[in-house]
């Protein structure tokens, strides 16, 4: 069943090596099918240069294996809470890509201090608050989800697609899995660039609001004139 | 018609790739035929693995579209109003090159700190002001293309081909399009030094004006010594 | 004899430079054959882009060679004394990989501050003291595995299979030479973030003991669910 | 005349690139025939990309063109008073590569902090003092290759290959133009270390002299172990 979208999901998680966002079996790609309540999802610990299209496993909701022989990623419970409480996502990626793991190791978000930032996030990027030791020695995965919904209930997760978890790595989504992966390559960019430019210039906390504005409306929503139509 | 020219532009385009100086739809290079009044510049939001010469757009100096069937890039009013203004030049490149762009949003002027520098920018490469409230919500590309101006109003755009928009990146600028996509990579390379230059020896500001002279005069006008005749 | 582990050895050592861990001659792999006490170990000086499989050296455990036609690394004495000590490891490697050899020669451990740290080594890699004089001047090899060992004396070496020897560089070990390698690719990349890390929040020292255990454990013994069963 | 060994100094020349020690035209190697007191170089301003061997030039040592249809590179007087003052070196190179040229510009010499450095370059590398006014706008590449020889008065050059010019960038050299590439690479991964050591411990100045000699003559003289007979 669905083998269009597991080959679909296993290009999007090759994507990700190409892009240098993984080494090794440092990351996972998700895409849901809202309409069957279906997640494929990349098998767990699979080197990605091992990695085969059939491999990718179906899990329900409820993070059941409906399709596949191998296990799904362990990261599973944190993408299908994403799932379920942002409604409008198609595609969630994990990765422990150098730059955003670095700003996400640090425990700090990654502010917004460039024009390439505004065009794709609506502000900073925000990192998760630490978990509890009860969260860690609990349902780690699911906590790690939940945590990330908590970081939004004041957010809007269609306008920063993106999250740090506290002394781990980030998230990304999207409408879908590819959507989801460019999403990730746009973070890691910002994610180097803030670095350096508040190595050079300490001071900088934000860009101005109607800056901020201009970029990212420029490019989003109904007023963008960005791209072609 | 300009099919020649096109796959030229083309070419500059798909070398700001290949040197690393654009990922994603970040940057775009465009040529003009002064005698004609056109210029060719890439397409809005086109990725460059999917650009092909045949999607290049012929604007004429008010942004009129001539020829092509694709919106031209986001940046175009930027370009023209540097044609108009800068009467030499006969290519534009526009890129968020990590490292230019980190001097960008970091709003400061690259410092002229050695060899390399001094062999291509004849002192610091400048960094606009920041764009007031009015000028971002009004003609927001073509007022970017005026401080452009503005920022060059003391200095001679033909000894230094470059400069950083305030919080956003890099313009270049050059004979025609290979030529400034040329000036790209130097000031790359050149932002990137500077950056450790100074964390090793935040001392510096500029190297002495009888070296900046005589590096870039060796290369540069009528009593040049450097390459071939 | 020992063809298919040279050939085996020869490909660990490849993969070093494919991970982009050595270049020139910086670097050496080796595997033990325990139950007939022979270790197999890249020739001494030989550039990576000309060793072949043939060329590998098999010596026995006090370092006399067995079988080849070309001197033993340099490192062997060190390589040894970690087989001799080390009970169930099966290969090791040592390179000057950038990142792990800037820590070394920073005379400083790499402290776990991620959650890709913690997925790999239980808590901080550590540096060996600084050598005595006497034990430079007298067999450096040598005393530079019983430095090793020494540093070990309270820590369990199949927790943390690596170490940086001071002003030097690392060396990783696992159960067989490809695992060491794959330990040198993790260390190289853990130890890029820590420096980044430490950089934005220069604060941290470690993660809660309860997350190190949480993520450690979660791919390592007996209890672990990370990858396929 | 001398076309194998233009076809070696054309190789070394394009080894500079593969190692990613140039970029565009910036870097030249050469080689010198003593017997016949001539010297094979690269062409002025000939891009890496576009360079072929017959363009290779040979110039005698007082720098007169005696083959070769274009101009020798502009740093031929730096390369033959190279030549004439150290005896028993065969090639010259010279680059802008990154991080011994950012050493260069911060007029700093690069200390020995590392097994690595201490394995090439018997104690830091040194930087030479900023040229007069007066050298500068003399003869100022002569000038550039007298100021390396006085920055060399008390030390031997055959066991420092290598130097930074004030605000330019590296010269190395070695037994022939191969030898004097290798001791590039070696230069520039050693530059890059020394930065990111010195950022994590800045209380280091040089490693144990003890130290630095057996790691330097382990490798070089006539005492060496390191590598095959």
């Amino acid at each position: 069943m669905l083998e269009e979208l597991k080959k679909k999901v296993y290009e999007a998680n090759m994507e990700l090596q190409r892009e240098r966002l993984v080494i090794l079996t440092w990351g996972n790609v998700s895409e849901i099918v809202r309409e069957k309540g279906l997640v494929i999802i990349k098998p767990s610990g699979v080197p990605y240069q091992e990695l085969t299209a059939s491999q990718m496993v179906v899990v329900d909701l409820e993070g059941k294996v409906v399709e596949g022989t191998l296990r799904p990623s362990v990261d599973t419970a944190t993408h299908l809470i994403l799932y379920k409480e942002f409604s409008e996502i198609g595609g969630v990626v994990h990765t422990h890509s150098a730059w955003a793991t670095i700003w996400a190791q640090a425990q700090k978000p990654i502010p917004c201090v460039g024009g390439t930032h505004a065009d794709h996030f609506f502000g900073k990027v925000p990192c998760t608050r630490l978990l509890t030791e009860k969260e860690i020695e609990g349902d780690f995965e699911l906590e790690t989800g939940k945590v990330i919904v908590e970081t939004f209930r004041e957010r809007d997760y269609r306008h920063v697609p993106a999250v740090l978890i506290d002394s781990h790595g980030p998230f990304t989504w999207g409408k879908d899995s590819h959507d989801a992966v460019h999403n990730s390559v746009v973070l890691e960019e910002v994610a180097k660039m803030a670095f350096y430019t508040l190595e050079i210039n300490p001071s900088l906390t934000a860009m101005p609001e109607e800056m901020l504005k201009k970029r990212f409306f420029r490019k989003h929503g109904p007023g963008a004139y960005y791209g072609q139509q």
